[in-house]
């Protein structure tokens, strides 16, 4: 009944996984294995997630993520690659001389296998309390033929770097970090598309230069730098080398996936089954990209099947907050556990379904005498309890006391055309938290109402909206042909201002710089512009334009909203909200 | 060596999936298979998508996603849910009754299993070609239990539900669809949660009423309605049910996975290697909460295994831009395969690998006599080559004539801070390969002039740039308290127009309505503007506006760009921009 036709596509010029890799597996153990504990987790968030960002995070963003990955649990944390990075250098620097790493957290450090590298990666480290070089060499054919053109199969060079960088680093460390709780940890790059018995004789002579034993910290890290077959061919891999490695008791065998095929969670999973002890990867899988495994998601995979992740995911929306600010990639509507629609509901059927288990869970918690949030979670289409990660659930156009950003977007987006940029989002949920904390839900209209309260003008020609109220304008400006533009805008500006109608002339780039310029003079306040955008709501003879303005008023910051067919209106008005709600506060 | 500690989150509330489901598959046997051909593909993007947007598909969307599915090569398509959506079934008459159906594909629709929307379904199926009834009910115990809640275990009456529902698909579907190549599909909902004996009994007792043989299409859909272990559970459970089943020779048995962890594709991956002939998802993943399965990342993880996917994906670029149309819902800029970054390497040591196994590949075609196109692909951090999908590797800051808008966005981004409206990004990418059909390199300056000769005014006193420039304006406006804004806005505008300068006065809601008035009157242009976008670049003293506005002219529809420090102004110059475009192409 197949009627699907050929592709137009070259399918024939790649080969199988299996004719790349061939491991006999009849006998591997890990399908009937079951994940019971949570594995060592290590953060590359500030490495490898970094190098992968379209725009690498400052000194200051690194540092918001070092904290949050503190806050969360991490005690391992790779925070750079110091040889190849002044800027990763001086990172290290900050954090051991600023004491901000606690006692119980290791931190790692990436360098290749040349000795000059090797000697100003340990000299970063100078000063830590516990700290780890992580050193890679590329070991796959493809690497070792092409990229590195060395004569036959290059194995013996290849393995003569990975022992002498080994060697490299055991000296440096002796000297330069003799009163740091030292670690070593070593990758064969593209572990997954190198021959399983080299791959194992690389980390063998490695692990005879460094001889692990009993509180002598060793990590051999596997990577899937690039995925290359299905989730299982990982997890044979796995099994086969740990089954086959020596020094198995006093080595920690570690997985970095990636996500190449949409599969890396599954990868580790299986691994991990595998017997794997450690995992690496990025919050919400940022990396090179597809990225690198998402350690958000495999953490509360083991947490929804009752397992202890240690790790902390209980404001999960702060998680997503600070990932997004540091990284600028945002985490997808749909990603696992924190995107903003996974615990929507947009089906009646599933709505009424989990309604009726709700009530029934908690008749079941008053009957047990449970709090109803400890009660066993069995609930059909929610795999979590959104409570757990201090979110909620949310049916469509049902928005709540606990609701975060998304719901309130979303309804002001669908419902009213307004789209709010992401800073402004989180503003306004406080506001709208605010409004709700005494429960219950919120309609689309309520929610409008709330927003107009706080950021539009009231009809009323009462003063309760604010000192200021635009009444009309005139607007002059002139230019050459360049038309560069330095301050030629004139604005004049009709306000009623404290309940009088008053005239104001200004001058600046623009409009809204020359409205910034009139307050500033008139009324001795520090207003500067931090941010601004502006849509049309609509099409046609009803379009309006909705202007966001987010401003710093003295030492405070906050967004201000005008809408008015005029886009020039509305940016002033924008100005003029942001500046009534400063001073409304402060009344 | 782990340091790390207990979770303060309640995760004892949660059940393993291995007390919820017991099932003894020590025998299993997929760990050892492997995937050689593809699957048929069901596309659930019209049904089980769409009842998961924000923002439901209009007719015209549902037609450009179903046109879609035709044209990459689905021969199954879930068209909708008719009984349960007067859209639905409009849709469904829509393309039998206009004839879109093209012969050797089948339209399958869903219903719950009561008879009078048995019957409404089988109502909106009447002239179609090829048409199947897909019927469901809830057969987990949750539902069972609290949400229908029956008596005792609730097994007869859930079987019940699933046999006389069958019966009642016969029946109307023997009075109404007699002409129809008729087919038959049935999900035990949320399979995965259900006890595998009673799983086994419903499909058994659902078979007998129908009768597979030959000939007779018969579907049976085993879901992860919501995915509750790891991928391998799923895989055991799908290996189970096919060892157990009676017709097995009959029936397509069906896999319909979601991504609750994340693992949906993994999921779909070994059960297909478990049995499965048959999977259900939708493009790029779209669906409640998570979403479905990915169906493209499905596809193209057959196709880098040299498997033919049977889908035709060689212009991925076409069909994010559909998706994102039709589900109004971005794709994410790390998905596999379509990501705009996924073909993007920003660290130097993987750019220089690539670059030289490219030119390595490149020699070996060349001795082979062989296209390099269709050289065998062995390349570091590429599993796929980018040309088969219509796009290019992008390394940082190289964008080249078969770069995609992802390149071309993300330097006039992070380079110029400009951030382009989405459909914009496509009509200037297309401006870019005109510039570099040539082949080459292009550089983040060389893309910059690109830019600004297509959209800004030159700096020279030449009319190359097009009939208009702005040269000096004045705006006034007035309203009162409740300033609703009615044509309060009157603009006095100079220009240069063909090389003459001049004034002209206009009124308008604002001051981008009262310009496009003014050159509709003076001009016998038909100017309406479609959409309009304003964002900052920088802060401070040197913030400048960009403006993008979208006009139709005419019969055209194009972009104009304005920038400059006077929001005003910039919007001004976008019209302007776009006005000029328009008339320069004329010329």
């Amino acid at each position: 009944m197949n009627a699907q036709q050929p592709t137009p596509m070259p399918f024939g010029k790649y080969k199988s996984f299996f004719d790349r890799i061939q491991l006999d597996m009849r006998d591997r153990t890990w399908p009937d294995k079951r994940l019971e504990k949570a594995p060592r987790w290590l953060s590359t968030d500030l490495r490898d997630g970094n190098q992968a960002l379209i725009d690498p995070m400052t000194p200051e963003r690194k540092r918001r993520m070092f904290d949050l990955l503190i806050k969360l649990g991490f005690k391992e944390i790779e925070v750079g690659f110091p040889a190849a990075s002044q800027q990763d250098f001086d990172f290290v620097r900050q954090i051991i001389e600023q004491d901000a790493i606690p006692d119980d957290v290791r931190i790692s450090v990436l360098t290749q296998a040349r000795e000059d590298l090797i000697e100003r990666t340990a000299e970063s480290l100078v000063g830590s309390n516990k700290a780890t070089i992580h050193l890679y060499n590329a070991a796959a054919p493809v690497f070792r033929k092409v990229v590195f053109g060395f004569d036959g199969d290059g194995r013996d060079q290849t393995r003569d770097i990975a022992v002498r960088g080994t060697q490299a680093v055991m000296k440096h460390a002796e000297s330069l970090l003799g009163d740091v709780d030292f670690g070593y940890q070593y990758s064969p790059e593209i572990f997954v598309d190198t021959e399983p018995d080299f791959a194992l004789d690389m980390v063998s002579s490695v692990l005879d230069m460094w001889q692990p034993s009993a509180g002598r910290e060793t990590v051999v890290n596997l990577p899937a730098t690039v995925e290359r077959g299905t989730p299982n061919t990982y997890a044979d891999q796995i099994e086969w080398f740990g089954r086959n490695m020596p020094y198995r008791e006093h080595v920690a065998l570690s997985l970095h996936p990636h996500n190449d095929r949409g599969t890396g969670v599954a990868a580790a999973e299986l691994a991990m089954m595998a017997g794997a002890d450690r995992i690496e990867g990025c919050l919400f899988g940022n990396g090179e990209r597809t990225g690198n495994l998402d350690l958000v998601t495999v953490a509360l995979n083991l947490y929804t099947q009752g397992v202890d992740p240690q790790l902390d995911f209980s404001d999960i929306d702060e998680v997503i907050h600070t990932v997004e600010y540091c990284n600028q990639i945002d985490v997808h509507e749909r990603h696992p556990y924190g995107g903003d629609l996974v615990f929507t509901s947009f089906s009646g059927s599933h709505q009424d379904a989990i309604n009726k288990a709700f009530a029934d869970r908690e008749a079941r918690a008053k009957e047990a005498g449970v709090p109803t949030d400890l009660m066993e979670w069995d609930m059909p289409y929610l795999p979590v309890d959104p409570k757990d990660l201090g979110r909620s659930y949310e049916a469509v156009i049902r928005v709540n006391s606990q609701s975060g950003k998304g719901g309130v977007t979303y309804l002001l987006k669908s419902e009213y055309g307004l789209d709010m940029p992401r800073r402004m989002q989180v503003e306004f949920s406080k506001v709208v938290q605010k409004h709700t904390e005494a429960g219950g839900e919120v309609s689309a209209p309520a929610l409008w109402s709330f927003f107009s309260d706080e950021y539009l003008p009231s009809d009323e020609p009462t003063d309760a909206w604010g000192r200021f109220r635009i009444l009309g304008m005139r607007t002059e400006s002139h230019s050459g042909e360049g038309d560069a533009g330095k301050n030629t805008e004139r604005l004049e500006i009709d306000m009623r201002v404290d309940g009088q109608e008053r005239t104001f002339e200004g001058r600046g780039t623009g409009p809204v710089n020359a409205l910034v310029n009139i307050l500033n003079e008139n009324f001795d306040l520090d207003i500067r512009l931090q941010d601004y955008t502006e849509h049309a709501i609509g099409s046609g003879a009803d379009t309006q334009a909705a202007a966001y303005v987010e401003l710093a008023v003295g030492d405070r910051v906050l967004w201000g909203v005008g809408i008015n067919p005029n886009i020039t209106r509305a940016s002033l008005k924008a100005i003029i909200s942001a500046v009534n709600r400063a001073l409304r506060d402060q009344a």
